[in-house]
């Protein structure tokens, strides 16, 4: 780092040691009940759930026991130590919690508790800043207020009882509980595995720059994923990013550009969201890659998660039929991928293979007429293999119903199979959605995505996604390869 | 109509009546087979499962019965008089069926006969213009060549045993069969219904200019919608447009904008694809709303299938989570609608509902935060009566588990009451797609969109589309209005 950090004075705890407050020992939920809607009930059942090693401990005067875990009237109650706490109640009663914590020589208070600074009144403004800096003298590290804490599979600890038990390698940090969930949701069934996901909401104490270093100087995340409203230090947070993406790519998700987004921004974390033209400008500079909205982070963290560098951002698009292939150069077109025409020879080569509809065979490669289905494999072993492109664009026709005598799986078992062949040519395989369709139709496309999952191939709902991501993937290559040139 | 048609001489069938054409009493299909890949042995079982009134005949000298019905030699063995004929032979045999057909006295032959002009070939580009000329000197009008024809679910017709069997009240047609699939495919989940679709190819004889003409006229019909590659008659196409967009919404998908997919539309359908600037310059002059793609298309047409006409493009955001808001806040910005701030009195309204939680009722409305539920019929009816919005957007959040205690309906139905009460306000509802989760996932994703469809509410995947769609239907109501005032 070449600039010192300038917006808040350095706390007991040195900087770069969030690592051990992620790893607690034990847990204390405050403001648990056994009221079916209450939060910290939530959390209870999700730590039994993802089987939390150390004990965890409900905390409230007026129960003696829920989910059948005995509860204490208050913090300091509890017998043995407490590294983590997580805040279900509301924020006039914090300040006592957080002397209890201090006393009981708690490393991290995470405030679930909302209704402070991003509800606009005054006193609560004044209140959370009174809450963190109650903290900060007392060496208490605050994640929050406003949010929904860590997920942190490795660790067993996790908030939402439907993310993935196995650990990966993606690092994600987000202001929006709502936010986080989709990113998961949509990257997980799609392959992406978690090192740490963290929910930071208001960003009283550990804000966007303590976490993008985090993860940065994390051995087990290579792909950092962020959603952000605000930006609490601007000049250090680029600083960190400017660092950061030549070793990790830095997937950035910015929400509240236009004026009523900035305005929810506001009320959802008080986060002042700032003018899109110089966000743009700065991620630019610093060769972050932008996203524009949950399903395009989920996207793009699969292309980085799984891809081999490219060469180029020349695309060939193989396996649909003819409307779908002029859509797919459309769209391709569109996100700044380049569409080579084949060459002479390799033209050639498919009209020896298949010389009834090789005029068919251009790039896109429209395979929907071939007679003899074992020219499918050569065709598109023969384009894979040309060095005339960079990036490998499989699709995978719908069937039209339940039982279709051409297999469904056909064309996907035949680029699964020539990834082993080039393995080093970045391939996205498009398994089109149809989430609202009939059961078969959900089965065929579920089992399609697992598969190429499975494989370790970045699935897309559309072309038109799979070409940005990958366009994104090349610009970021790019960067790093100018960078490298200088 | 104020300029005469230009390009094609007129045939002996004048050219405004289609209609007969479509309602066949019997049809053959040559070169059917029991091959299972066969198509033709498709269309047998296809008119079969939508139970066809009328005879239908497979026509194959090689075979004497297929799929339990009698085959015949040739189309002249046949006894009974044959109005549709649908052809699956190569294109070198159709000049000989083409006399048989006019010798039968047959109205339309449709040719799903492909590798004509749009193999590029000289010699097939002269073919297919000999067999035009052979067809029009004999009065035969032509669908295609190298399309799948025709979907009219209320004449028990269709070249896709997946698409439903009620008719509706959309009609569309397109250059591409997989694309035509596509719009289908999602629409009617959603709720849409046809009244006919047709799939035209090479647009050879019956083109892009007769149709749009004859489902202008169709009783029928109450949207169109239309994908194309290339138009054969601009000037006639213009006109039409013009006199059918204050009658009838015109919505059209244009494919081919880029070179790769130019270069594939040409050896799709084998149409000029033209430049994209004077393509959607065209469609503003005449108010068609432009489609970017199949997705784009089934979302314009369950928005202009369902709302009533909208006051104006002033939008409300309601149901979701915080980080929801703000994504939902910039996606309709971006879309071209307006976010007003609610009214002082609204929000003195909503306070008095809320008051604990009424700084997050903003617009967008987060609603997440509500300890009593109660609250939420309200805070909707609230907001939607006002008359200071014009267009309603619900949200409805996902779930994060199997079972959620607060039940995945619930913001649907009040916005399904809601709907009842405030009918002439557009609402549109948000259900997010999660086609390649878990099966619990999509059965709630699944009855949510089909609750809404049932009910007349447009559902969209994701708020951005909602919002796009929305935008446009704003401004297609605002070129009628344009129009009135003149």
């Amino acid at each position: 780092m070449t600039q010192a950090p300038a917006a808040k004075p350095p706390g007991p705890t040195p900087r770069n040691s969030l690592e051990p407050l992620f790893r607690p020992r034990s847990i204390a939920i405050v403001g648990a009940s056994t009221d079916p809607t209450n939060m910290g009930l939530h959390w209870l059942e999700t730590l039994t759930s993802f089987q939390f090693p150390g004990p965890f401990y409900p905390v409230n005067p007026g129960f003696s026991e829920i989910a059948g875990l005995r509860c204490y009237p208050r913090l300091v109650d509890i017998p043995g130590p407490v590294d983590y706490v997580i805040s279900c109640i509301p924020a006039s009663l914090v300040p006592n919690l957080i002397e209890e914590c201090i006393q009981k020589e708690v490393k991290l208070l995470h405030l679930f508790t909302g209704r402070m600074a991003e509800s606009g009144e005054k006193d609560r403004i004044k209140m959370e800043a009174r809450i963190g800096e109650q903290a900060r003298r007392g060496g208490l590290r605050l994640l929050g207020p406003n949010c929904m804490g860590l997920y942190y599979p490795a660790q067993n600890i996790s908030y939402s009882p439907g993310f993935p038990r196995e650990a990966g390698t993606v690092g994600c940090f987000s202001q929006s509980g709502s936010i986080t969930n989709e990113i998961v949701d949509k990257a997980s069934p799609r392959g992406a595995r978690f090192s740490k996901v963290i929910s930071f909401g208001n960003a009283l104490d550990i804000n966007e720059c303590d976490l993008l270093e985090h993860f940065a100087q994390d051995p087990e995340t290579k792909v950092i994923a962020i959603y952000i409203e605000g930006v609490k230090d601007g000049r250090r947070f680029l600083q960190l990013l400017k660092e950061t993406t030549p070793k990790k790519p830095v997937l950035i998700h910015k929400g509240g550009h236009s004026g009523a987004g900035a305005r929810a921004a506001s009320s959802h974390t008080a986060s002042l969201a700032g003018d899109e033209q110089i966000w743009e400008a700065l991620l630019r500079q610093t060769g972050a890659v932008p996203a524009y909205n949950a399903d395009d982070l989920a996207d793009l963290i699969i292309a980085f998660l799984f891809l081999p560098p490219p060469r180029g951002r020349r695309a060939a698009v193989i396996g649909g039929p003819g409307g779908a292939s002029v859509q797919a150069a459309d769209d391709c077109d569109l996100a700044g991928l380049v569409m080579p025409s084949l060459s002479p020879e390799i033209q050639r080569q498919l009209q020896e293979i298949a010389p009834q509809t090789a005029f068919l065979l251009r790039n896109p490669v429209d395979t929907s007429a071939l007679s003899n289905r074992t020219a499918f494999p050569k065709i598109v072993k023969t384009v894979a293999e040309w060095d005339g492109i960079d990036l490998l664009i499989g699709l995978t026709p719908d069937l039209n119903r339940p039982r279709d005598p051409t297999s469904h799986l056909e064309n996907l078992t035949h680029f699964l199979e020539l990834h082993q062949h080039v393995p080093n040519k970045p391939m996205v395989i498009v398994v089109s959605s149809a989430n609202d369709g009939e059961e078969w139709r959900w089965r065929n496309i579920s089992e399609k995505v697992a598969r190429s999952s499975a494989a370790g191939i970045p699935v897309y709902p559309h072309v038109s996604r799979a070409a940005r991501a990958l366009s994104q993937f090349c610009r970021y290559h790019e960067f790093l390869a100018s960078r490298n040139a200088e």
